[in-house]
């Protein structure tokens, strides 16, 4: 099967399910494209406080089901397949399935990334209720508690900076004897009195009943184990983002996500990026959403012409 | 009266209070003046359609409400007072309102703008009824339907050429005998079979039952009306920003609108602009959300320190 379409967006995600919404608001002509649920990152949540009209305390699935009701009610039904591989041909974008062959006038590309995960027991049990994977998102749930925060990179010392603004202490646990982070951002860890490095360490197991309550963590020298009391752990070890399929088509940075302009136009003249899978300042449902909206007008500007800025 | 505060945000509509959410997760200090209701722009429409994760047919008046809501269960309690002038002193802004002085070590500037109106009888009665002064907010509410854009500059002709991907027919209704905008613009549009413009006319007054149905023209010559059944009006004659009293302090384009970076920091280091302020690609709600959200953390950066990109 072989289709022409003048967009194709790739992920359903809020960035990919926001660029539908105004494609199809601007009248244009395109294929959604997600192999799971709608709703991306949504479906790993719990409770989503900050995204703003929404009210405090909506439950990521009412979200998720909200972007679904929304397709449904605009009738976009998302082709649930895939997409296993890409290629430019001819100022088009060729566009792979299992089933289907897309050949595509442009293409949004908002197809996400995952964090990294620890891989211990516990880890999947408590994500959402004591495990975090962005202290932005979820720090606030734990004002005045005592967290933990994995990892010894630039992230994960940013974020132990961030929740030290909010948390009564901040552990960050490093498996290493020395963090790997810049030196600018160490000297800001050493400068906050409730942050606390314990180097040498990985976590092994997370404990707690309805939410975490203790990891069990262990000496990489020694193996010797011993159980630490938190309110939440913060796992920052990476995220990757879902861009294989783009690879030497856009123009991505070190860690492969790729890079835009503020109108989230990629290297490419009729490709766009938006979400979690760009190179993006404040990775967040909320901005997300935004440049869902913000790739669909520009795809629309470049498909019917007619804008100053295309 | 004389405060310091770490931040001030001015402005409470979606952009604003977007901001206050996130600077309050972050676990800043800071004041949210705003002296009218909260929601900015939303106050003035009627029903908003293009909020992804709200759902479809949501009333501005709800989404208002949830907002207001918002700033109550997180106990922000804005200043109800509008601010008269500004001066920076000092690495900080100096914020007069008549009844106090507040001297920030940083603001957000989220005071929105104003559509030109074409004061004339019906306007206001029928605004969000028929009457909207942006197409990409409102085209689709007009599908298959007959609609007239008035103005003659680049802004009018987009919103035209915009309409007519979704309308059966376009109206361009301007008021001298050739059009402001640009050639290319110009030629697009008389590429377009259904955009019709109308010379040396002005609208007079808009007409109907619950929803817009007539327009009175008049011949700007001749003086001679005429009555012109349309299903919509869209007033496109210009936009102007309410930042009056940050002139002189941050870099505006020329029509007043704040010039920032994708991080929403202006050119004074300790000040971000979001929202309809702003020289933004998109003017959208759920664009302003996101660049509150964005301003915060910038803000937060800026205060805080701790990340490597402040």
């Amino acid at each position: 099967m072989n289709q022409t379409i003048e967009l194709a967006i790739i992920g359903a995600g809020v960035a990919g399910v926001s660029a539908a919404v105004y494609a199809h608001r601007a009248g244009l002509q395109f294929s959604l494209l997600e192999p799971h649920a709608i709703g991306g990152q949504l479906l790993l949540m719990e409770r989503v406080d900050n995204y703003p009209g929404l009210g405090v305390g909506t439950q990521a699935r009412v979200l998720a089901e909200n972007l679904e009701k929304t397709l449904s009610i605009l009738h976009i039904e998302p082709i649930q397949e895939a997409v296993t591989s890409a290629a430019i041909e001819k100022n088009q974008l060729r566009i792979n399935t299992d089933e289907r062959c897309i050949v595509a006038k442009s293409a949004i590309v908002a197809t996400g990334a995952s964090f990294k995960k620890l891989a211990v027991e516990g880890e999947e049990d408590f994500s959402g209720r004591g495990v975090s994977y962005c202290a932005i998102c979820d720090g606030f749930f734990f004002k005045n508690k005592v967290v933990a925060v994995v990892g010894g990179g630039n992230s994960a010392v940013e974020e132990a900076l961030y929740l030290s603004n909010i948390c009564k202490k901040v552990y960050l646990i490093h498996r290493r004897d020395n963090l790997r982070a810049i030196a600018y951002l160490q000297k800001e860890v050493s400068g906050k009195s409730n942050i606390e490095i314990i180097f040498n360490t990985v976590v092994r197991r997370i404990q707690g009943k309805d939410f975490v309550e203790t990891l069990i963590l262990e000496d990489v020298k020694t193996h010797a184990p011993r159980e630490f009391a938190v309110n939440g752990l913060f796992v920052a070890i990476g995220v990757t983002p879902a861009t294989e399929i783009l690879r030497g088509i856009v123009t991505m940075d070190e860690a492969g996500f790729i890079i835009t302009n503020e109108e989230m136009n990629s290297s490419v003249p009729f490709i766009w990026a938006c979400g979690d899978c760009r190179n993006r300042p404040l990775r967040q449902l909320i901005t997300a959403a935004s440049e869902g909206a913000t790739a669909a007008i520009s795809a629309y500007k470049y498909l019917k012409g007619g804008y100053i800025s295309a």
